[in-house]
């Protein structure tokens, strides 16, 4: 049995630049929407097109047979799910919960423990594609849990995203996503180092960027990020924290399993010098741009 | 004026991975073709096909009207152009020398200079694409120069590359590979981390590869060489050794410019350590790979 608009009243709690979109594609392929978040103005928009506020985690989840969650770190993740008020706490028997934060593989398990004692169904599913993925409804979506959830969801999952795919058991979407965060790392300094480079050289970045995404240095980075340094624009499409955030974790996996990533490494090493500059948190990650432009200028 | 299979005779010295493919384009066009190689018998399918041997540098040069060249090293090109029985010595007036070797940006200029003094006409003229850019005559080429050298000598060059774009003057063709090359350093770092961690965690190559392609972490590198390194294959499209040629290069320059480039410092160093590993220098660049699961096996 699959969810459908007629029968499935979906929850989203999480409306940042990611959830936001998100959630509007849910709206409007027909779904009962309850939302939740905790600067309440950032649901308004979704109110005015017929979602409906809830005041409380355990209340929005009591009212929906899917309960979907993008928000910031793990300890949100953890307190929203495994809280006394929770999610887990209040789900609906056979409801589903589909966390889509980029988390630790670890709570995922937890989570999908706890929610198998309420005999409720839970899959990890982080997204790739930034901004542009989620208002596109073209996110890649990185699925952990079992096959049968995974089929039950699909058509809500696929409002949002264009490639999802199973990965394995509960934690292996966050695993995947993972990996995903330690190419775009390194993927990132390149792009950065290869742009100062051309400044510093007296190149026309315009031209650069173009023979670049022409060869083999093209990348999604490249194409997506690129055109937004060189016009100055650092606004956030995903958080320099929340990606801190993401190599922490994946630093931390890694190590775990004995591996040693240098480029990781060197990445996060660069994105707190970044994160310590006045506002560099709450840049967009091509900010790191900035961090080398301003060693640029120093020079 | 431009160049034309009927009126103008190309010649080509270096065929390698890459140059062989570019040479047999120019001679699909139906240019008559000089070919010179340091090993004979890599000319011989070309011969075949029509083009013309020649015993030396200087007798190819005196017998063409556009010279290309793509070799190995900085040393390989400044003897090929600059050596007195070289192609500036050789050439005739007002023909075209176009180096496709990735070189330096200092010694394009020199070359510039030499040709222009025996009233020869001298672009650098570095590819990327790798050796499937060069089969499908796809190649990204990045061009220093004069605007009317390169629309001269554009009808030749379109039978290697579709994207071909004049970065400025003598020497910036190689300042836009530098930056192409030192972006594609640090992406290989972010690939290679990520399929190990992959790996390690017990997870589907194939379906990372997939969930990573459709999101923000999609490459070329990834697209062309993730596949490659999943068959276990790593034979040269781009040789470990050339690129750590390139590395050093754009390293050089980088700090002659005041720059820092910690990312490109960090590929070098673990190109090296690949380099150093029986065999190592002649894979091709998805062989870091290897390194990075030689250190899974041992932990």
């Amino acid at each position: 049995m699959q969810v459908s608009p007629a029968d499935s009243v979906i929850g989203f709690i999480g409306l940042g630049v990611m959830g936001k979109s998100m959630a509007g594609h849910i709206l409007s392929a027909g779904y009962r929407l309850n939302v939740f978040n905790r600067t309440r103005s950032k649901a308004d928009e979704l109110v005015e097109r017929g979602a409906v506020w809830h005041d409380s985690v355990g209340e929005l989840a009591r009212n929906s047979d899917v309960v979907i969650t993008i928000v910031g770190y793990p300890k949100d993740v953890e307190e929203l799910y495994l809280a006394a008020d929770g999610i887990v706490a209040g789900c609906r028997s056979g409801s589903f919960l589909i966390d889509m934060t980029t988390s630790r593989p670890s709570l995922a398990r937890r989570i999908h423990e706890a929610a198998k004692r309420r005999s409720a169904h839970s899959l990890d599913a982080p997204v790739s594609g930034g901004d542009i993925g989620a208002r596109d409804g073209r996110l890649s979506i990185m699925v952990g849990g079992e096959e049968e959830d995974l089929q039950a969801v699909l058509p809500v999952l696929r409002t949002m995203g264009s490639n999802i795919t199973l990965q394995g058991g509960p934690g292996a979407g966050q695993h995947t996503k993972l990996c995903n965060q330690i190419a775009i790392a390194s993927t990132m300094i390149g792009l950065c180092e290869a742009l100062s480079y051309a400044q510093k050289a007296g190149l026309s970045l315009d031209l650069v960027l173009q023979a670049m995404g022409a060869g083999a240095a093209q990348s999604s980075a490249l194409n997506n990020l690129g055109p937004r340094i060189l016009k100055g624009d650092f606004a956030p499409g995903f958080y320099v924290r929340h990606f801190i955030k993401d190599m922490n974790i994946a630093i931390e996996e890694a190590s775990d399993m004995g591996l040693d990533p240098r480029g990781l490494k060197l990445a996060k090493q660069l994105y707190e010098e970044l994160a310590r500059e006045p506002g560099g948190e709450e840049l967009g990650t091509q900010g790191l741009f900035k961090l080398f432009a301003r060693e640029l200028s120093r020079s």
